[in-house]
């Protein structure tokens, strides 16, 4: 039983003080945020993947991997402190402790991370004057600043709050994220800062976090690549009094919240996403494995080819079966069933006899759902894109500073 | 020791005759071509390894597979004969065997293939026809319209030929192909027919293929995609006498040749991929395995964020450590040297001290190359792709019938 208080307006978690302001990383627009809790917090974290991991992920990935608490996310855009050498950590780690000594806490307690250019050294001097103009502006009606401090290419702000009813109990979930931007020269980051005054220690929360991420945030593609920077930090403070154990009715209930909240946000990076015209979820039915259907999903959200004719609103179903076909997934093309939204497009045995027009008009629209049955066994899941744009590769061709 | 006859221009290969004509699958162009050898060739194959793999691959691996000695290779573009079920899989049969009746020779002496729309019958009718009109045009000089005949929204014929000087004798190789067009409203297919006048028995030829294969078609990406009707063919009608044996002197400098006219095809399909505007060589050096230095290689070649950056001419370093940091290979980013041709552009320890116009220059040229030294060992490996543009995508999502 969960409601959403808010989606891309203003939010508020008890006990979180927050900012965003600009400090001169970019040109003009806000480009440092800070999230702050009074009471050191339950932390988990998700992180990048990639082996080439920027700075601030390994210096926040380590206190998340310590169960230290956590009291601050300080978090700038415009540059992302990745390929920067020592100078590049040195900064990252000045910046933390400049933060700390600031606000009276531990380095230890503070998560860092930086989304932007890759290969760029931080302008030292503006943030850390930034880190003295910043907390003076912390406010639990921070959040919108916060959300617009963090974008690089996005062209939304993007907060979520969401209230979870609990067996026994009522807690609130809220927070901030960014997307598929793209900052010149260099790659996308995907940032996602939750907070929620349940009371959760550090190891479930890292349990519930990691389950909710798997089924969200880590079934998105925009354009298949993943950046040096990626992180996930959910701050758990403990004000509510209500109690989330593993194994505990609650525990259900507070993930099937935290999972609605991170869908949300991860639909919004992809609606979003640079060029995107439209939200696509892809749902791959009855295959064998959950491995199986995931495979087959993550070919198709990341095939150029399907993502095109979606851009086009081409009904194009030898694309998304000979891409199906690609995933390395064994399964019989016979026998599989493809829909748009509800339309059938492809029955078994290759009965293609829709109306063109019909499925035109279904494609035509900002959110499109593209089923995939391949008859194979109960197996299913969900992943999200969107389509590709000649925007997109104006984007990251075109534009350079 | 070899020598490109031709490139693009007209061959000509002992005791192969070829035609390529309109029968009315495509409005206007050239839609069937057949090449044919008086001589029962040894032949030897490779095919696509997508699951959903189409009617004339599935017939034309079968002859391959049971070692058959060939005397004809049919070709049809404008239909893919893809997801066509048991009629797609009947026209198929139809056309191999109404050939081989009017040639007086055995279907299975027949390898048949087929590139362009997936989903849609082949008019059969038309294409019977066809056959009766195709093989009185069959003559030595027929390479060129035959070439015409296989493309799709390919832009340019590809035919080549060479002559290779062995130890003991001269052979002459000689083929047409056809890439990464792609045709409304489906794949892309990869199709390349070589012939040679020398004596190879057909596991031998079939261990030369597979190794050219290999080091040429199988490091080319234009999007990513596997087509589902791409094929290889490759014909010896042994007519000048000179024989190759596995473990011979004239084994390898065979090899080297043919290496070297699949590695030219193999550009020349990269170079006219759709919407390409340049030739990009990835070479990956001194990585711990291979497999390493194919995974980095593979993941530069499909990354829209490298491929972006080079449509735009943008010396992007950061995004190409970065593709190769997702690729799953390990290694120590802070080593890495990259280069475009011979001008350095990072050197280890992120020392990235270059010149924005000299660098500019260098990727503004229809072939560039993109070196990536890993230092971690001493394999290294060239893969091939073209750069992504608005037009690629303009052509896979606007222009449909």
């Amino acid at each position: 039983m969960f409601q959403f208080n808010s989606k891309g307006t203003s939010i508020s978690v008890e006990g979180f003080k927050v900012a965003g302001i600009h400090c001169g990383i970019k040109k003009q627009k806000k480009d440092i945020a800070l999230i702050y809790s009074d009471i050191p917090c339950d932390a988990a974290g998700t992180f990048t993947l990639n082996k080439v991991s920027a700075a601030p992920n390994v210096i926040s990935k380590k206190i998340i991997d310590q169960q230290n608490k956590v009291k601050a996310i300080f978090i700038n855009s415009g540059i992302a402190n990745a390929c920067t050498g020592v100078q590049g950590f040195n900064n990252a780690l000045k910046s933390q402790s400049y933060l700390a000594s600031k606000m009276n806490i531990k380095p230890c307690e503070v998560i860092i991370s930086s989304t932007g250019v890759i290969g760029k050294q931080l302008p030292i001097d503006k943030l850390l004057k930034g880190i003295d103009r910043i907390i003076p502006e912390l406010s639990e009606d921070g959040w919108d600043n916060s959300a617009e401090a963090i974008l690089t290419t996005d062209l939304r702000k993007k907060s979520f709050s969401i209230k979870v009813q609990l067996k026994e109990g009522e807690i609130t979930l809220g927070g901030i994220c960014k997307g598929s931007g793209m900052i010149m020269p260099n790659m996308a980051t995907m940032l996602a800062f939750l907070t929620t005054d349940a009371s959760i220690e550090s190891n479930v929360l890292q349990k519930l976090l990691t389950s909710s991420v798997n089924e969200t945030f880590n079934k998105i593609s925009v354009d298949g690549e993943t950046s040096t920077n990626d992180m996930v930090i959910l701050l758990a403070n403990g004000i509510s009094n209500t109690k989330i154990n593993g194994g505990s009715n609650n525990y259900n209930d507070f993930l099937e919240g935290l999972t609605a909240i991170c869908s949300e946000m991860a639909k919004a990076i992809v609606s979003d996403g640079e060029g995107a015209t439209k939200l696509i979820n892809v749902i791959v039915k009855n295959a064998c494995t959950k491995e199986d259907a995931d495979a087959i999903a993550k070919s198709i959200v990341n095939s150029p080819l399907v993502k095109t004719a979606m851009n086009g609103n081409d009904p194009n179903w030898g694309r998304i079966l000979a891409v199906a076909g690609n995933s390395g997934v064994s399964f019989n093309p016979d026998k599989v069933t493809i829909k748009f939204d509800d339309l059938p497009i492809l029955l078994p045995d290759y009965f293609a006899d829709f109306n063109e027009e019909e499925a035109k008009q279904v494609l035509n629209k900002p959110e499109v759902t593209i089923q995939v049955d391949i008859a194979e066994g109960n197996e299913s899941v969900t992943w999200r894109t969107c389509d590709l744009s000649e925007n997109y590769v104006r984007i990251n061709s075109k534009y350079r500073t």
